[in-house]
């Protein structure tokens, strides 16, 4: 694409998100949060008639029935779509993905990355062939907090990174709600949508992301316990794992989708050699640091002594708190800067979770199930 | 207007919110938050330089120098915005709602609703002559867990309301920022731009409206101490007041904007003969209910207990935060579907803080400022 | 007295405290609890039969009918106690101090000191005109954290003190408790034992007593509102009160009894010109600093930063909580070391509420009361 | 012992806790705490000057240089002590146990309870073929919180345990302390001392105590990852381990003495079939409850839905907090009950951890340095 996009809004297409979607409408607000892109096509269903119900629902000027079809059709409009977001079930992320890049179009994709190893693997290949932006949805990555976490351990604020405690725990797969209908539900336990991993895919995968976001320190290796509580689920429901860092550190990693009375609690505390950070997703907002012998620090989003590049991803003063939308919507600010970038012939400068985390997370998600499968032996990542 | 407004996005035009306003920027999120309103015109400064360098940042399609020839011109258009959003210092709120709706274009202004209560009254009276909708962004009532404690207090949950402990505490004024050259800080601290109150005008009005906004009981009377502790500044940082309630309970009210390390403390505290609830906007998805004898809860917005009214305004899962951007936005979400309901020629159903709102809350204003010049004396509200 | 009391422990007398009291039995654990005392002698109840079986209970060596008949034979044991602890109702404050302070034995008493002002103005000359110890239990100046708050304030930390918010909230006298006979409500309500307020009195004067301590700055005037929420009941179970400091700084005290959940909730913010600090005294270990754009900071008792004062009134390590009844103990721990001075011919050091405080608490009682019936008018204390 | 111990105090005598030692003070404190013991003779250190002025300090009536001569003597006299407190470090748990019970004297003794797992199985034969009372201080038991929660598993409130989540993190070894000298340290980090492991055994085996004592579920296997992060320390000072539990419920548990800025953080969340609990030791008056769908429920100690052991295990009213040192008396109150009853020949009912806990301390103990050892295999417990 070599479009202009100076002095416009960026043109946003999606597929996946109609009615009765959760992700697909998160997608919506985002992307169009800061003014700076609006959706206007989609092929927002398998069922036209729903796909057409769901893009007039948000005002969209083109519906289509089918992403191929989009695809080709935007790119040989000369007002279509700049990038695409996907928010399908996991195992059409890949092929959408593919066919948006290959007709020249930008694409955000909501993780795991892909269906398959195989297919993360031939993904990383297609977009280092192309000049396009291809970016993940990590959404946590884009907390404000986050980023100053991932400052102060880079300032070498923590020392060594010796322990990691990341959890991610949710109880809303507590009843068998696959059974009853819940849309959400089907397709995240049934193998051939979502894969070979539940819990560990659709969550852990986060955790993950996150521990090695934050501290810039890999996985090494990881000892895995994956359960089913539910009887008759198909994928796993629970997970604990011992990690080993690649820098001498050790860590826990543990999620669950039937923790009662759990909601979105994504949890990391990091202790280094010389202080720690605690993060809790839930009150995303405050930041704490904790160094031996001296008063705990509550860090707070919107104040003058944060990093600059939490400032850059903080719309509001402090103590009006952002939330789940702002983070997201700040995953899409660095992504349209890029692609305004790259349509303008500059260099993208990243900052947003990429091609390489998605093979990372999938690589996760085969060594946690094989390691469980093996006894919980260690095994290389 | 007899305008057709299905089908579409509503448009929206601004006044005030040029380059270096907060509360503009946070008018534009939050209207177009939910994909239905889109912000198409604006005189968003008395500096035509800034208003169309403001306008065309936000990719706006009209850009005016001047807001009466804005209200003129857009009334004028087949495809003119619908409402106006008021966001400019008090002084020009009542100038700029009264041109907008005398051109017959529904409004959302800022508070305080005026700048004397003379224009309060002269205001009620105008709204009411008109057929339009007229809102004021007490935006703090678009939190779904204020929904929640309304909802209770009406449930009868509480029992007879006996004690109201309501506060708004924040810092950034405790340095001279007016002299600084704050923008923010300048308007706010001068009279003749402000109001006859500082502190009292700028947040005691929010405790004063939450708490009758959640309670449903008004204040009957009050006696106030209001504090300017910053050397050379002409209006208060700081009040303390004493409530009687109209049906016999009791209140204390502080707010204060010199209140060291508070970013923007907006709590409230409600003790009924029955049990208790206590909500703090910093932690906004939370509501704490207490009774004697009973193990405190934590309520949690997105959950299926919560009441019908604070889930229409709640747009995630559990654990997933909204925030500030997004009670704002509930607002707006109320107001646009009455704008819809009006243009539609039915009935508008309200849901948000309206003009006798603001009438009232240039009534506290008034009465806190002359009972404190008079010793803290009780003065009837 | 010119007993010798080095190397053995202090032997303690009780007066009240028999079976069905709270507040004795809090006295006997914190008296002892260092190991530096002993309780062997007591005139636990005014019926000879409990009295007895109270003192069998705790296995004293002695025990007395009658309070004037124990403080003269105490003195003229060679065994005799060394104190003697008040823990009766209110009106028996002054009479019991009284006498064995006329038999030369030092006194800790619970608060309030005396029933009247013009009792507790002839206390005060009684005390100065011994060379005894009097000791007033406003225990919650015992707590480590409190005694670092005040140790931060006379350091400058906070700068000039310009508004304290104190609050001191509780729901166990939501019910007519009186009238179902509970002993504790029975006499707290009672004007002849209580005396001329009720929870004012009773908890109102602890929030008046820490804000003084804490800040070291007086309160210059008053304006309060006292309310009896419970029908029936004599005496006040609320209060509000606006506050002038005598530095120019302004307060907010609220107490109540029928603050549905609230267990025991006395509360203080503090804010200077330069930072501020929060105390909760549910959560005693925990002291909160905050400055403008800096990060919130946990100070917590037991770690090195703490200052002198507080750590001599810490036993454990960090995080293993010490509460209530440590904190009396080192309000007994304070009282004992100055006993040992005095009867060793030293000065005493003092560092506990003593007869002054009392006399203060008893003023603030009093004007509380006149200012609420004369409508909340301002009164200097 | 055929001693009567009604209508008197029991006597106690301590072995170990001489000057500067931490765990003794504590003791102290805590069997005096409810009037119902006294420490009267002590064999306080291993150097006699120390052991005399130890004794001196705290008015014991009897100091020993040996404990060996103090069980024989005390066993000898008619004013004997009842039972004996073992403070010592660890290595000294097992002969001074054997040697007060074999003289007829009642034990109480800090954990783990023997050095190796031989003397462990030992002790509990001797304990077996005795009559007499053997506690082992699993302090945390004590909190009524903690009660509280085993109450509310055993009522199925929870239903199945799924996953336990339970932690022990602290961050006094982070430097060489025991190159510095602390006395604490020193031989805590001395195999000779304190056994085959460090952390996992000083305070793992309190987490692992608390799991089984809350959940009445026992620790099926484990696969353990241990680390020594301290340069040439010669016991591990971290580690992380996943649980099976003999119910087909999984676990983490992971303890740590280096991690930076934690001060003794106990943890436990318990999730069953219906709803989970939480508990952290650092506020230990409250326990919450939570279950899918509900409001969470936030338990306060003292108040009237507590269990009735709760209640038993509490002194004071709501709010006023009990801690650290109130959960220590606990034990001894439940102990000295017991004590009270075989010497009256009555059977003693427990409640408190005893030598089959003990036991399965020591095994947690092997078997963790066992499978660490052999890379986290999973080992039968």
């Amino acid at each position: 694409m070599s479009r202009d996009v100076s002095n416009r809004k960026l043109r946003a297409g999606i597929v996946g998100g109609g009615r009765g979607s959760f992700i697909g409408a998160v997608h919506h607000v985002a992307v169009e949060l800061d003014g700076e892109a609006e959706v206007v096509a989609g092929a927002m269903s398998t069922d036209p008639q729903t796909a057409a119900a769901s893009a007039k629902a948000w005002y969209l000027d083109r519906s289509y029935d089918d992403y191929k079809e989009m695809a080709k059709a935007e790119a040989g409009r000369p007002d279509g779509i700049d990038f695409v977001m996907i928010t399908t079930p996991n195992h059409m992320h890949f092929p959408v993905a593919k066919a948006f890049l290959e007709q020249g179009i930008h694409v955000v994709s909501e993780k795991p990355m892909t269906f398959s190893l195989e297919e993360a693997q031939e993904l990383v290949k297609t977009v280092e062939n192309s000049n396009l932006v291809y970016a993940l949805m990590h959404n946590y990555t884009g907390y404000p907090a986050v980023r100053q976490a991932r400052y102060m351990v880079r300032q070498g604020e923590l020392g060594d990174i010796r322990k990691v405690l990341v959890e991610y725990i949710q109880d809303w797969l507590m009843a068998p709600e696959e059974k009853a209908g819940n849309k959400q539900a089907v397709w995240r336990t049934d193998p051939t949508k979502s894969g070979i991993a539940g819990c560990v895919g659709d969550i852990g995968t986060h955790a993950e992301n996150l521990l090695e976001f934050i501290t810039g320190v890999k996985i090494a290796s990881l000892s895995a316990d994956l359960t089913t509580f539910v009887e008759g689920r198909l994928l796993d429901d629970d997970a604990n794992m011992l990690l080993h860092l690649e820098n001498g550190g050790k860590g826990v990693l543990t999620c669950s989708q039937v923790a009662a009375g759990e909601e979105n609690a994504l949890n990391i505390r990091i202790y280094g050699s010389k202080a720690a950070l605690e993060w809790h997703q839930m009150e995303p907002n405050t930041l704490i640091f904790k160094a031996p012998n001296q008063p705990g620090q509550i860090l707070r989003t919107g104040l003058p002594y944060m990093s600059a590049e939490a400032k850059q991803l903080t719309r509001l003063p402090p103590g009006h708190p952002e939330g789940f939308f702002e983070a997201f919507a700040n995953i899409y600010k660095l992504v349209i800067e890029d692609i305004r970038r790259v349509q303008a012939g500059q260099q993208p400068v990243g900052g947003y979770p990429n091609v390489y985390d998605g093979l990372r997370g999938i690589q996760f998600v085969y060594k946690a199930v094989e390691s469980s499968k093996k006894g919980s032996v260690w095994l290389d990542m």
